[in-house]
């Protein structure tokens, strides 16, 4: 995509920079938005933080993230209930129309279990999500975090979920690095459809150092990110932001400049 | 499980112990299966194996493994299928009645590429299965696999593709390591009914330290070893051998006698 006017960096993408540099150093190289992580919120007010983007002509297309559904006792899913609610309050303050989520998963309970934890935790921020405008977007883990991160690991499966908790202020966040190898994705994204609120991009290394921290840069390994894109486009009619989300701690360790210009090549030349 | 007349044990479960070592030890055991690791067999002509097996009273329950399927050029493809041939041949020359099959992928392919080499892979070798009379057994492998190990990554998978090249000579190795994440588990390995020729247990350890030798004892992890066995049992009419797979550098530097004590009580409290 030569065309950069959907092009979104998530700040954990660049996470040496703090709000004050990403926000400067995006605008001067166009881009136009950014996939907001909370903690680049702390330590000034909201409405602080709104300037800063608005200042430098920068969206927040998504605030990441809350969830983490699954619990022990009821002050979990108390402290659960009450964190999700805060992060829909702060992206309405931030203007980000929504909030991603990591559903959780707690080694100690069974899957079903778990996910029942998520399905009925989801629903029970909807009200609070219409009432300040914000989406819900959940996003499918990669099956390798299944253990503690998140029990929802298909779009298939968040589908089934919004089957039954409906979809209006619920949606899907597809992130190309949890969903490229599924064997049913072409059809679970065309059943999801307008569901797919959020597209993330990076792409997987061969070999992958860290589970968590080792993603690359798109073009960098085996995920067909162009053909992924596409197929939103066309089998979901997706049209909105394309979030550029590397956790990387060999990126993290170079020139941040230098880094940004191969972001977005990497964007013209492989999304 | 505390009857012991289905466990069968992996060579490489036990990897410090050779073939002559781990005869005598699982025999004193009480174990009466082993899954044959293929470098178990190196060093002395198959008939001296067959009969090291026999003397002690083992059934190789299962050879393994060929498969690498995908390739870059003609001779890839030669080698692989030559590789195939002379693995069905040796688990005839064992008594293995499957060889259990790890399908490849190359992170140069794409996925359709990939998956396409593979299944006509497969398909090439059910005629030499059929005349050996050994099964070919698709081990689908853990979606964080799907790049350089293998691109069939679910039951579901496998069931399409047995659809398509036929289910007399092809069957599926269910390994809970790979598949419990599964949010389609129950309906696939209710389609798969006795497609599901293998069964293998383990534990998904939280933190996982490395993505290949950090496996569990089952009872070690978060997997419902017991569910899923009695999920293959009550929904595929599964009654065949359980075998014990585990990758694990902690076990490996451990006193295996002692190892092989906690691997059969692992059996008895957790499968």
């Amino acid at each position: 995509m030569n065309d950069l006017s959907r092009l979104a960096i998530h700040t954990m993408t660049t996470k040496p920079w703090d709000l004050p540099t990403a926000c400067a150093k995006y605008a001067a190289a166009g881009v136009p938005g950014v996939g907001l992580w909370r903690q680049w919120l702390d330590g000034r007010p909201l409405t602080e933080s709104k300037k800063m983007l608005d200042d430098h002509g920068l969206k927040a297309v998504s605030l990441v993230r809350s969830g983490f559904y699954p619990y022990l006792n009821a002050s979990e899913k108390q402290a659960a209930f009450d964190d999700n609610i805060k992060a829909l309050d702060e992206a309405a303050a931030v203007g980000a129309p929504q909030v991603v989520l990591v559903c959780g998963a707690k080694p100690e309970l069974s899957l079903p279990e778990n996910r029942r934890h998520i399905t009925e935790g989801i629903a029970s921020l909807v009200e609070h999500a219409s009432k300040v405008g914000v989406k819900l977007s959940i996003e499918p883990l990669h099956p390798m975090y299944a253990d503690c991160r998140s029990a929802v690991n298909t779009i298939g499966q968040c589908n089934d979920m919004l089957d039954q908790i409906g979809d209006e202020w619920v949606g899907i966040a597809a992130d190309v690095y949890h969903i490229w190898w599924d064997p049913t994705l072409e059809q679970e994204v065309k059943r999801a459809g307008k569901r797919i609120i959020g597209f993330h991009v990076c792409d997987w290394m061969t070999p992958t150092a860290d589970m968590l921290n080792d993603r690359g840069l798109m073009g960098e390994g085996c995920i067909d990110n162009r053909g992924i894109r596409q197929l939103v486009e066309s089998a979901a009619g997706f049209a909105d932001w394309i979030e550029v989300e590397v956790f990387s701690t060999r990126h993290w360790a170079t020139d941040q400049d230098a880094y940004l210009a191969k972001i977005i090549e990497a964007y013209k030349q492989h999304v």
